[in-house]
């Protein structure tokens, strides 16, 4: 099998590192233990994840002093408060500054692994083995890690890279639709903001990638990491272009805080953000009109949610956009599109325009 | 008063600043505005602080967006919980990513304050005003933030430099005695550890100093950050050298932890363990004998615990000490002196010494 592996290497200098890609990886020991070091391993993962695999990772560490830990399920939890559960597992078990974490799990786990990896003791090796579809094409590159805050999400974090990233492409056989379907909507978004042709690709083969074939779904994984490790090598900490993989998100993140954590999966509420943002493109005058439909129709084959939530105002847009952080100095910043496959950051959009958007008049 | 200002300059490359020392420099508002970016600043202070000097650094920054958050004053009070307070402040602001965090107290007010800023939105600017001893010798170079774990002390946190401090020598004039003596602690302990000249300076000048007369106390801090921003230049990461700085930190954290944050003061808790660190040494026969009583007499002077916690037992030092931040691979390792005015970390301390000076037969 190691012959159907890829290794794509994400380029950020001393802290390049590589994403290893295709099925069985859990089972080449390997992999994982040439980026262990010191002679401490944390396992951090989930209530729902630990059944499927733990016992495999513990067995492929099983010469090293191993710990575990439970989070329980759900971007509800990614928080403070469940944050110190990891520490307390560190510290109870006298973990040093060279123990490693390994992230075993979707993109909450991944984040939270991530962020505990950046802050104890100041700093730790961690690997990433993410399971959901979401955390194999979005959290495994670029290195943000943090948790959510009642007022906004991922307001807490850091910037904190990875050893190395393992995904296994077998993990996704076992993934529940709706979690696939919300992976699904950050890999159409790579071919949106930066690779029409990729976006083109996932239309014609939705079909084979909702079946999950292993060779699509291997194809679209790599070329999402490709596209996003592009971008981050260009811009590290967020300081330009990196913005543009927040399509959909500033409107994403507003449903997320005001449904409250755990009514949208991340990736449906990017979805229909995604959408909104193609729609003010469209209002601005770059794209067609048929591309909001063109898009509507792919994320409703996927299962996707495509219209804002109905209890949602304007008001509310508005008031939770205002922490995003893309914001500066008082002033909105969004990701739009230019054309299919090459997106924009924009303080230009006329108030009567977002307004019509959100209102669902426009 | 321009005049008796002295600049130095933190060579840290892009992250270099300075730190400004000198009477009633919270009188020159040019100071603090010319470092703050954006629109928005949080001032973040104690409840101890807040009612002496909150009110000029408003005024100061009158023309900004301006908020503060009032801390519990206390060490006990440095976790993630309180932490928290700041992120509410900065939401429910709707303070973005170009906001300016301004650290007004001391050293616990720093390090939440850095931290916060480390992690607000992955990283935001901070200015650090200490008021106390401790913080204008210790937090003010090296740019490490974080709080406490009940399982030990700074075991979550960053690095994270500031854009510049301002340290007003006039606030030393209102601080506790007890406060006072806890800062000194650790300004005896650069002249342990690099400095021998100053050392035997202050041992010259200590009745000036415990006077607090303005000029020697400047000359002092400045002494005190020269020496840190010495050592932090060369290893601003932690990896070696810097680790010196944590003479008399290893026990003293044990000891901060096993008689519960609030017991002990930081700097006596590092008093305490100075006169281990150098009574260890002399078991190695690095240090002469008299080398002990010298450094007791100094610390007595000052009003500072010499002595180990009598209700301590070596066991509870043993345990603690196993999570410290330098233990490498279940390694201990320790910073001891070889010489007055100069430290080396070793792990070649025989346990047998170590237990007799902690359990006071040695």
């Amino acid at each position: 099998m190691q012959e159907t592996m890829h290794t794509l290497q994400v380029e950020l200098g001393d802290r390049a590192y590589p994403i290893y890609i295709g099925p069985d990886l859990l089972d080449q020991p390997e992999l994982l233990l040439q980026h262990v070091r010191g002679t401490q391993v944390l396992v951090v993962t989930n209530e729902t994840v630990a059944p499927l695999y733990l016992d495999r990772i513990l067995a492929t560490l099983s010469a090293y002093e191993v710990a575990s830990v439970l989070l329980p399920d759900g971007e509800e939890h990614k928080n403070l408060t469940v944050l110190n559960r990891i520490f307390d597992e560190l510290l109870s078990n006298s973990h040093t500054r060279s123990t490693t974490l390994v992230a075993l799990g979707g993109g909450v786990v991944g984040d939270m692994c991530g962020f505990a990896a950046a802050c104890y003791q100041r700093g730790v090796n961690f690997v990433q083995i993410p399971t959901t579809l979401l955390a194999q094409v979005d959290s495994s590159v670029g290195g943000k890690t943090g948790v959510n805050h009642a007022l906004g999400k991922n307001m807490i974090g850091a910037f904190h890279q990875p050893m190395a990233v393992i995904i296994d492409t077998k993990t996704l056989q076992s993934l529940p639709s709706r979690e696939f379907a919300a992976g699904m909507a950050e890999v159409i978004k790579y071919g949106l903001i930066s690779d029409p042709e990729f976006y083109y690709w996932l239309q014609t083969n939705i079909d084979g990638l909702l079946a999950r074939d292993e060779a699509l779904l291997a194809e679209a994984i790599e070329r999402s990491c490709l596209n996003k490790a592009r971008v981050v090598a260009a811009d590290e900490r967020e300081g330009g272009v990196r913005a543009i993989l927040n399509l959909g998100h500033t409107f994403g993140h507003a449903i997320e805080t005001a449904m409250g954590y755990g009514h949208y999966l991340h990736g449906e509420a990017v979805a229909i953000g995604m959408v909104l943002a193609v729609r003010v493109s469209v209002g601005m005058g770059w794209l067609a009109s048929g591309e909001v439909d063109r898009l509507r129709v792919l994320l409703s084959r996927i299962g996707l949610p495509v219209d804002s939530p109905e209890n949602m105002t304007v008001e509310q847009y508005l008031t939770l956009m205002a922490v995003d952080k893309k914001v500066i100095d008082g002033e909105l910043r969004l990701v739009l599109l230019d054309r299919i496959g090459s997106a924009v950051v924009t303080a230009e959009v006329p108030r009567d325009l977002l307004v019509a958007t959100l209102s669902g008049t426009s």
